[in-house]
C-alpha cells in the first residue's frame, strides 16, 4: 500500500469543515483523522472534549477519530448537530483546540461527596451546562447528586436563580400574568390547553411555555404539536400574546431558562425526577416567561409522581418557598392522582381528548372537562378576574357557551394553523384475560407501555383507555388499544405489558 | 434529484456490516441509514440503544442514523470497538433489534433516591453493568449514588461479591498469595513493582494485578506497560507467577471483576472516588485475583486522597470488614502523604525511578526506596516469611544484593521483554517567581499539570519534581520540569499551572 501524500498544513491549522452527515442527536461530534496534524500537535485522542471556533462562535464536541478513507487529513467532519450549532457552511475552516477545564465540576464532586452548595457555585454550575460545556455523563452526576432529598431550601432557592439568570427573561409591562403547571405523573392529564383557552378567554394574560415529555409519553409540548406550530421565538410568542392574550408553545424554542433543556436531555434516559430540580425546572421556566400568579396542580396517588401526604407537603411547602423567594405568587392545589385523566395516551390521543372537551363534544372525558374546569376557576379568581366562590361559575360559562373552543382556534391560527392530530395506523386492542372489576391501574407502567409503543417521539403512539377504577369488566372485553407507527414498536408495547401488567381486576371469581 | 432505488430488505431483516473506520473508543456506536428498513420498522431514533446480534453474540450499541452517501439502506456500520466486540468479519450479515428494557436502573433510581440496596439489588446492577448494558450516563449515575457516604458496610459488602461473581476467580491451589494496593493520591507513589520483586525474590507469591490511572496522571499497569508487556490473559499470567513467584499485569485485560473496569472508564472523565466504589474495586480485584492476604497502603495528607484521620479511620474499618466478609487477610498501612513520591510524575518517569530504585543507583529517590522497604517488611511478616520485627532487614538485603532486581527482570523477560521507558520530546522547566522555601505542595493541582501534559495516555508525559517540602529554592531555580510529547499539551498544562500554582513558597521576602 502506497503512503498517501499529507496535504501540508495551512499556516492558521484551521481545518475544512466537512457536514459528515451523522445524526447524534443534540450531542456535537466532531469526526477527526488520524493523522491530523491539529490531532497530533494538540494530542488529542478519541472522545476527548475539544473546543471548535467558528466565526467568533465555539462550540464543545466529543472527538471521534476516523481511519483514512472517510475524511482527509485536513478536514474536520461535524455531526448534524454540531454542523447547525455552529452555523457553518461548505467551505468554511475551523480551529479546534482543547476545551477549557471545567472548573465548575468541582462544585458537582462537592455536591456528591454531600457538601452544600452555595449561590456562586450553582451559578458557576449552571451557566457551563446552558453553554453546552457539560458533557452527558457530568450531567448525570450532577442530577444524581442533586436528587433523593440532597438539596434544601436554600440550594433550590439558588438553582432556580442561576437557571433564570443563565436565559432571557421577558418583561409584559403589566400584570397579572398567569401561569400554570401540573406535576405530572399522571398519564393523559392533558389540562393546560384547555385552561390557557379559558382563561385568555376571560381576557386575562396567559402565555404558556411547557415542556416536552421528561419521563411520561407526552408533554404539553408534544401535544400541542399535533394541534399546531410551537416552536416559536420570543418575538413570535409576544406577537401571538399580545394578539389573543394566551399562547401555547415549546419552552426550548425559546431562550428562557436553557440550562433546564439540556438537563431535561439527560434526566429523560435515566427516569429520573427529584424535587429540586422539579421546582428549579418549572419555577426557573415561569420566571423567566415573566409570570406573577403560578397555579401548581399536585396529583396524588399510589403510582402518580407524588404518592403520599408526606411527600405532597414537602413538595408543596419547597415549591411555595422558592417561589416566595423570587417574588412569584403561587397557589398549590392538590388534585386526585388514582388513574389517568382523559382516554388518551400520547400527544396525537391526547391532543383528541383536548379537542373533544373544548368543542363540547358528547364523547368527551368528564374527568379532563372537569379537572380544566377546576383549575381555571382558581385562576380566574387568584388573578383578580371572578371574585372568590364565582371562578367555577364563569370558567363553565367560558367553555360551554364556545368562547374557550373559539380562543383556542384563534391562539392556534395565530401560532401558525390548527391542524387535527393524526391516527396512528397500526392499532392493537389489549383484552382482559378474566371478569372482574378494575381495582388498580399503574400509571407508570400504562405509561411506560405508551412509551414503548413510540410515544412521544412517535406522535399518534400510546394507547386509548377504556376502563376506569371500579368498572366491571367481562372476560375478553378490551381495556385499552395500542397505537404504533412501526410494528416493532407495537410488539415490545405488547411484550413488556403481558410481563407487567397495568390494569388489576378483582372479584367475580370463575 | 431522481429517487434511490432503495434495496429489497433480505426476508430475515438483516444488515450487512460494515467496519465504518470510526474510533469511539469502548463505547459501541451501530450507524444506520435514515430509510433502512430495521430503522423503519422497530421505530428507531437516534441516540437510541439497541441490541446487534451477530452468529450467536450480541452488543449493546448506541446508533447514530446517518444520511445517504454513507452507508447503503441495507447497511449498518459499526465503530471499532463494536466491530471488535462483535468479532465481525466482512460480509456478515447483522441483525438489530430494540435493547431489552433495562430493569435494574429502577434499584440505580431507588439509590439515588436515598434506599438502601440489597445484594440481589447489587447483582443485577453489575452483571448488566458488566455485560455492557449500560449506558455512560447510567453509569454516571449509578457512581454518584454510591459516592459521598451513601454506601454503608453491608452494601459495600454486596457490591464487593457482586463484583467477584460477575467475572473469573482465579485459585492458585496454595497459601499464602500476597497482595498489595495502594489507595492513591499521591503522585509518582510507584512502590508496587519494587515490593512486587522484593517479595517475589523471597520465594513468596505475588501475582500483581493493577488497574491504569482512574484520577491520576499514572496507574502501575500504565508505568509497567512502559517496561514491558502488560496485557496478558489468565493463562499467560499464570505461566508467569508459575515461573517467577510474581507478575506485574494489567487487571483489565483478565476478565477478574470486569464491571471494575467499565465503572472506571466513567469515573476517570468525572474525576469522582468513593470510599465503597474504592473498596469493592480495591477488594474485587484481589479476591477474583486469589489474594489470601492483603496490605493496604493508605497514604494520609492534606491533599492526598484521603486527608484526615478521621477520614482514614473510617475508610480502614470499611476495607478491614468487607475483607473480613470475604474471608481475606488484610492488613492496613498508614503513610505520610503530604507530598509526591520519587521525582517522576507519569508512567514512563515513574518507571525511571524504579529502575534507578531496583538497580541502586546513587541517584535513585530516597522516598520510593524507603516506602517500598517498608511495604515489603510487612508483606514478609504478614505472609510467615519473617519472623516478627525481621522483615525489615530481609527486605534491605533483598533490595541491596541485586536479588530484587534480578527478579523483576525475569518477571518482566517472562512477561514479554524487558525495555527502557521513553523519554519525552518536549521538555520545559518551571521556575520560582521568587526565593523562599517550599512551604506546601498540592498533590492535585501538580497531577492535573501532569495530566494536562498528556499523562497517563502519552506515557513520556508528566512531570519531573525537582523540590520537596523545606527545601529553600532561588528565583529563577527550576520547580519542576514539563515533559510532553504534543505542543498543545504542554503548553496547555502551563497555562493551567499559570493560573493555578502548585507549589507555595513562604519566606526571604524581598
Amino acid at each position: 500500500m502506497s503512503q498517501p501524500v499529507l496535504p501540508t498544513p495551512r499556516g492558521d491549522g484551521s481545518l475544512l469543515l466537512r457536514r459528515i452527515g451523522i445524526d447524534t442527536l443534540q450531542e456535537s461530534v466532531v469526526y477527526m483523522h488520524a493523522d491530523c496534524h491539529v490531532c497530533r500537535s494538540e494530542g488529542f485522542e478519541a472522545q476527548a472534549r475539544v473546543e471548535v471556533h467558528l466565526n467568533g462562535r465555539a462550540i464543545i464536541a466529543t472527538l471521534n477519530v476516523v481511519d483514512p478513507g472517510l475524511l482527509a487529513v485536513d478536514e474536520a467532519g461535524l455531526s448534524n448537530s454540531a454542523w447547525r450549532a455552529l452555523n457553518a457552511a461548505a467551505g468554511d475552516r475551523a480551529t479546534v483546540s482543547h476545551a477549557p477545564a471545567l472548573d465548575s465540576m468541582s462544585q458537582v464532586r462537592a455536591k456528591i461527596y454531600g457538601n452544600r452548595l452555595d449561590a456562586p457555585a450553582f451559578d458557576a454550575i449552571v451557566a457551563d451546562v446552558a453553554a453546552g460545556r457539560y458533557p452527558d455523563i457530568h450531567i448525570a452526576a450532577f442530577l444524581s447528586a442533586c436528587a433523593g432529598g440532597r438539596m434544601n431550601v436554600q440550594e433550590t432557592i439558588a438553582l432556580t436563580r442561576a437557571m433564570v439568570a443563565a436565559g432571557e427573561r421577558i418583561d409584559w409591562g403589566r400584570a397579572p400574568i398567569a401561569d400554570k403547571h401540573c406535576v405530572g405523573g399522571l398519564p393523559g392529564n392533558r389540562t393546560t390547553p384547555i385552561v390557557v383557552a379559558i382563561v385568555a378567554a376571560a381576557g386575562l394574560t396567559m402565555p404558556k411555555t411547557s415542556s416536552r415529555a421528561i419521563t411520561s409519553p407526552a408533554g404539553t409540548a408534544d401535544v400541542m404539536e399535533t394541534l399546531t406550530r410551537v416552536d416559536l421565538d420570543v418575538t413570535a410568542m409576544r406577537r401571538v400574546v399580545e394578539r389573543e392574550g394566551g399562547c401555547l408553545v415549546w419552552g426550548g424554542a425559546l431562550t428562557l431558562s436553557p440550562a433546564d433543556d439540556v438537563l431535561i436531555r439527560v434526566e429523560r434516559p435515566l427516569d429520573l425526577d427529584s424535587d429540586a430540580q422539579l421546582v428549579a425546572s418549572v419555577l426557573s421556566k415561569k420566571i423567566a416567561a415573566g409570570a406573577t400568579h403560578a397555579l401548581i396542580d399536585i396529583p396524588v396517588g399510589p403510582t402518580a409522581k407524588v404518592r403520599s401526604d408526606e411527600d405532597f407537603l414537602r413538595l408543596q411547602r419547597l415549591i411555595e418557598q422558592v417561589a416566595d423567594a423570587n417574588g412569584l405568587n403561587l397557589r398549590v392545589l392538590r388534585t386526585h392522582g388514582g388513574q389517568p385523566v382523559g382516554r388518551g395516551i400520547g400527544p396525537a390521543l391526547e391532543a383528541h381528548d383536548v379537542l373533544a372537551v373544548l368543542r363540547g363534544a358528547a364523547h368527551a372525558p368528564v374527568d379532563l372537562r372537569m379537572r380544566a374546569l377546576a383549575l381555571a376557576a382558581h385562576l380566574l379568581e387568584f388573578c383578580g378576574h371572578s371574585r372568590p366562590g364565582q371562578g367555577q361559575s364563569e370558567a363553565w360559562r367560558l367553555l360551554d357557551s364556545g368562547a374557550a373552543w373559539a380562543k383556542f382556534q384563534a391562539i392556534c391560527e395565530a401560532q401558525g394553523g390548527l391542524r387535527e392530530p393524526a391516527l396512528a395506523p397500526l392499532r392493537e386492542p389489549v383484552l382482559a384475560a378474566s371478569a372482574g372489576y378494575v381495582a388498580a391501574i399503574d400509571n407508570r407502567r400504562l405509561a411506560r407501555v405508551a412509551k414503548l409503543a413510540g410515544a412521544p417521539s412517535a406522535a399518534a403512539a400510546g394507547l386509548e383507555l377504556h376502563v376506569r377504577l371500579g368498572d366491571d369488566v367481562e372476560a375478553g372485553q378490551p381495556l385499552f388499544t395500542l397505537h404504533a407507527q412501526a410494528p416493532g414498536e407495537l410488539a415490545y408495547a405488547r411484550r413488556y405489558h403481558d410481563a407487567h401488567p397495568a390494569i388489576a381486576l378483582e372479584g367475580h371469581p370463575a
